[in-house]
């Protein structure tokens, strides 16, 4: 199995496009240099501006970053690249896309041949089983919320407990408090924007400075993700 | 047509549950006494304790409040009843458990037949076209995202623009933003908490203080609804 880098966010407060993940990134890929890029995510502008403000963030890792929206045959790109990013925007967009192009078996394949996988909150929500822990709206229809399940366990992106006052809707740990009710076998993991995932080697272990939490049936209300207990979450 | 009240919310600030639209839900069921309630969109609470929840809510109103989980015909109970009541929690919870019991044709019919329906929160997102305006967490898959359509419009139930300062996340306005740009021919009314709109006899109007903001093409970031625009938008 290949190197996971799974981000809760693409952009900290006052830094530019991926700034806070350039590091981990970098890591992440090691050797490789031809990046399938998936910007099926972006619903209100263009894959192609897409693929240079990512080009851009990136510039000096001497990656060569291709939009797979571009080719007649996206998955043959991901098939012929070194490594797989996934971009943020819409989730169900981005799953909806992905399942009309064939992606979810290309990008399988590919990962369990070594291509390292770098997502950012909607690409990290489709690196789970699953997309039912997403936070955006399901403004189109895939044809299952079905995922990648690259690893075994869901993933809640731009976690936070934060609320605007006197707001009547779910909070947050509320949302998640349902899912764990709904599918008590399936823990979820919260990442709080500014943190990440990273799975490689049979290890795997938190990024950045936020506090992890987890959901389960014992915690359904959150609780702080133990020392160690992202490695028995995300390597089973 | 019968008439349709559509709550964006159940619990005003420092009000019982409910009572914002006592005289709202009074004047809709007009003559109407047996009410079948749908519970199915509680997750995290059991879905008799919902059904006392709301019959102490509306207590004096000499309603006959039925839940429709106690029957092992749900379906039935609808088709029986005078009015029909969904209330809110999780909407793909509430679609899913719809769906299995049969009840999208048998509440289509009996409203079709006269039956006033209320609907708060989930349950106003059940009454539109599809359940894809909805703030809700996707925590479990219904076999569709279309649901009653008995209004030919979308609605955001707890319409806000607040949003936690700092966070990174999608605000309420960009994600319906996104809706409008992936599906041009979809307006989304989004309804503050506090408001309804009630639709009878071939009128539309909104009820409460906030003002109803309308997303569409020409007005991707909303704006607000013009005076009569309800009209035009529920009753086509």
């Amino acid at each position: 199995m290949s190197t996971l880098l799974l981000l809760s966010n693409s952009t900290s407060p006052g830094r530019p496009y991926l700034a806070h993940a350039r590091d981990w990134i970098a890591e992440a890929v090691g050797d490789a240099r031809r990046v399938a890029f998936v910007p099926y995510a972006a619903v209100t502008f263009a894959y192609d501006d897409y693929v240079a403000r990512v080009r851009e963030a990136l510039d000096g890792l001497r990656l060569e970053i291709v939009g797979v929206h571009a080719s007649a045959d996206p998955a043959g790109v991901v098939a012929g690249a070194d490594a797989v990013f996934v971009g943020g925007g819409n989730t169900f967009h981005l799953l909806r896309e992905a399942y009309r192009h064939g992606l979810l078996d290309a990008i399988r394949q590919r990962v369990a041949d070594g291509a390292p996988y770098v997502g950012w909150s909607a690409g990290s929500n489709l690196a789970c089983p699953s997309v039912r822990t997403t936070n955006d709206m399901p403004i189109v229809e895939p044809p299952s919320l079905d995922a990648l399940g690259l690893v075994p366990v869901q993933i809640n992106p731009h976690y936070t407990d934060a609320h605007p006052p006197g707001h009547q809707g779910e909070t947050r740990a509320q949302r998640l408090a349902e899912f764990v009710a709904a599918n008590p076998e399936s823990p979820v993991v919260g990442l709080p924007e500014g943190t990440a995932v990273r799975v490689a080697d049979g290890r795997a272990g938190l990024l950045g400075e936020g506090a992890a939490r987890v959901f389960d049936p014992q915690s359904p209300e959150g609780r702080e993700a133990a020392p160690g207990e992202a490695e028995a979450l995300f390597v089973r």
